[in-house]
């Protein structure tokens, strides 16, 4: 007997009759004899109606209000889920976070799970009863309803999986697996058959929007075998693999580069003439954070005088507004000192066989040289090279460096 | 101080805009000094889109699923109400049925409250903050929400403004209060000023779509000072009165006849050619009891030859598929025996002041034969009179009976 969790995505539960469709995809799961915890997204589309309702009202919301607002989408699908189930004979109920309950720290809007007591549905496991768990949302021990951030649906499904020791978390989705970059932008990207959660994890942080990096991280923690699949492709009879999420260890043939992505929500300060004295670059990133405004890839540039300096540094683009305020709030910085571009765009390229060889990140720079695209800004990890360039070279850059680090599907 | 509740139908929280119209009649009531909750129903149009969800996908659901995707609606409102309250300065927050809680029995779809337990919200009270509830929702003790049937958030106010003692309970709606008829199809209809609970609920029960038939069941039996008020045309600065729902006792100047009022929600069935014996009237009111249909009137012809009959009665419309089935389970009723129409209509006349007048029926009936009306059906209460005729004649019958029972507004 398998325990798995299988987990549908906004799009795969658009409508009544995607939802009957996943319900399909269920009822093949039980009639095999398995234990089933079903997850389920809101509507495609209703989240974001949700938020603007929130935004509509006051830009500025209780973000114990928003989570209540928006919790209320995932609740639709879930009770539609189980009703889709009953109908093909199959016993179900659905499950809200403070049911179960789904316990959260009390972040509104971003909460983490701290436990989830699935005593009760694993009972109900043994009389064969479906479990439909609303995603996104929690319950505080203050008994508010509590959402884990945007995609965090996929965390309640690799959360619930690690509580009930599933065998395997399928995430269903509108995309058949995780890509070696984005195929809207590469026709020739390949799926991934296998990739591991480091990588997975630099992916996700960096631009690929298959899974909520959260929810790599905890199944990275607890070791829950992911596995990312298609709704709409893979139709009964037709079992076309996705991608599986492993240890790395579990890996045999290590690419130096498994992928390539992009991220447009990153923003770009530079302030001109700063004084160049020591702590100067600790009272700016203080009062960034301070202001919980995170700064990813830094550039001072070297003095000409020794008394004046330029220094460039990279935030996520939704907080640039705040970032400059917090920054004009501090001595000596004027509005005029301040230069901004959105017009960016993050280019990561991800591999676990980077910790064994060299010469990647030569090969990468080299690539956009010849491309004439200019590297703003560099951060790195074991497993990450991470550039900064104009966002109008986006595709032009990606589409190099898929070819440069063989990663084009050749006809076979 | 006085403590309100404040209730809010569905065309008077349709969209984020209505809603913060909504909020500043709460801030005119805070300002007063007064202690304010607020009970929300679903933006209009929402809760019908959420029943064909489910609709679309069985016509037979679990009702406890359906009550988990259609109380989602109020829960939406209830935050957004709040943000809307706390963007003008005012302390608020939301509470949904469970975490009040309004404990409900387990009759889902269709629930009774059983308990409020207010300590939390009265509580707040005295820190100035209002609270803004999720009408027409609970939850059972199994720990699932219960939905308390359409219409359920007037149901939500009365008994709320009981279980906290409410000096009033305003209802805001979007009619400016309670008229001897629909002012659509009598233009003359005129607005009562005050109406007693008997009388409402005869209107309410009879077809009348202001207030919910419980609610007004709730208000009589815990004596709510209930006041039905329109949410548009009572702007800042000009407090038009509406209708104020009080015990016979206060009304001073009792009328004979204080509304007219049509349903279509009843269907009719003639089952021809029943064996007259006796007993066989109990078969069938049994059958169709045991399906928990209502039966509401009942003809029975004169037998011609003293062996068999013809039988009429009454049902509600949406049940009539389900009373056929009913009905052909039983020995010797077969589908050519029964002949059914939902092509009717009931109109009903009430007033409290005709305890002591009598002729108020026999106008009624001369006033409609003088149309050329048939009458199918008749039933009477102490203070309510009401025929089914056919569905063609309904306004003709209203205008000439409000006209009859001098109800008509003369210009003043």
């Amino acid at each position: 007997m398998t325990r798995i969790v299988m987990k549908f995505g906004g799009t795969s539960v658009a409508d009544p009759e995607k939802i009957e469709k996943a319900a399909d995809k269920v009822v093949r799961e039980v009639e095999k004899g398995n234990q089933i915890a079903v997850v389920v997204s809101a509507m495609s589309g209703i989240t974001n109606k949700l938020v603007d309702y929130c935004s509509d009202i006051t830009p500025i919301y209780d973000a114990r209000e928003y989570d209540t607002v928006v919790a209320s989408g995932e609740q639709v699908t879930a009770g539609l889920m189980a009703i889709a189930l009953q109908k093909r004979g199959i016993s179900a109920r659905s499950w809200l976070g403070w049911q179960i309950p789904i316990i959260c720290d009390d972040i509104h809007g971003k909460a983490r799970i701290e436990e989830i007591k699935s005593e009760e549905i694993e009972k109900r496991f043994s009389d064969n009863e479906v479990a439909v768990i609303a995603g996104f949302q929690g319950v505080s021990l203050r008994n508010r309803i509590t959402t884990l951030g945007r995609g965090g649906s996929d965390t309640s499904a690799v959360a619930l999986a690690a509580a009930i020791k599933a065998d395997r978390c399928d995430i269903y989705t509108d995309v058949n697996g995780v890509y070696t970059t984005d195929p809207r932008i590469v026709p020739q990207a390949k799926k991934l058959k296998i990739i591991s959660y480091e990588e997975m994890l630099e992916m996700a942080s960096s631009g690929a929007k298959v899974l909520q990096t959260r929810s790599v991280e905890m199944a990275m923690k607890n070791n829950v075998n992911v596995q990312v699949l298609s709704s709409f492709e893979n139709e009964i009879g037709s079992d076309l693999p996705g991608t599986i999420l492993t240890k790395e260890g579990d890996i045999v043939e290590k690419y130096v580069v498994n992928g390539i992505t992009c991220s447009k929500d990153e923003a770009k300060i530079t302030i001109l003439n700063v004084p160049d004295r020591p702590g100067i670059a600790s009272d700016i990133f203080s009062a960034l954070s301070d202001d919980v405004i995170n700064v990813d890839m830094i550039i001072q540039n070297i003095s000409k005088d020794g008394t004046k300096t330029d220094m460039t540094f990279t935030i996520p683009r939704s907080d640039l507004h705040r970032a400059k305020e917090s920054l004009l709030k501090l001595k000596g910085i004027k509005e005029e000192n301040i230069i901004s571009s959105d017009k960016i765009v993050k280019i990561s390229v991800v591999g676990i066989g980077m910790k064994s060889h060299t010469g990647v990140a030569k090969a990468m720079f080299k690539t956009l040289a010849e491309k004439s695209i200019n590297i703003q800004a560099i951060s790195t990890s074991e497993i990450k090279i991470s550039v900064i360039i104009d966002e109008d070279y986006t595709e032009l850059a990606i589409r190099a460096l898929h070819s440069e680090y063989g990663l084009d599907e050749t006809s076979s």
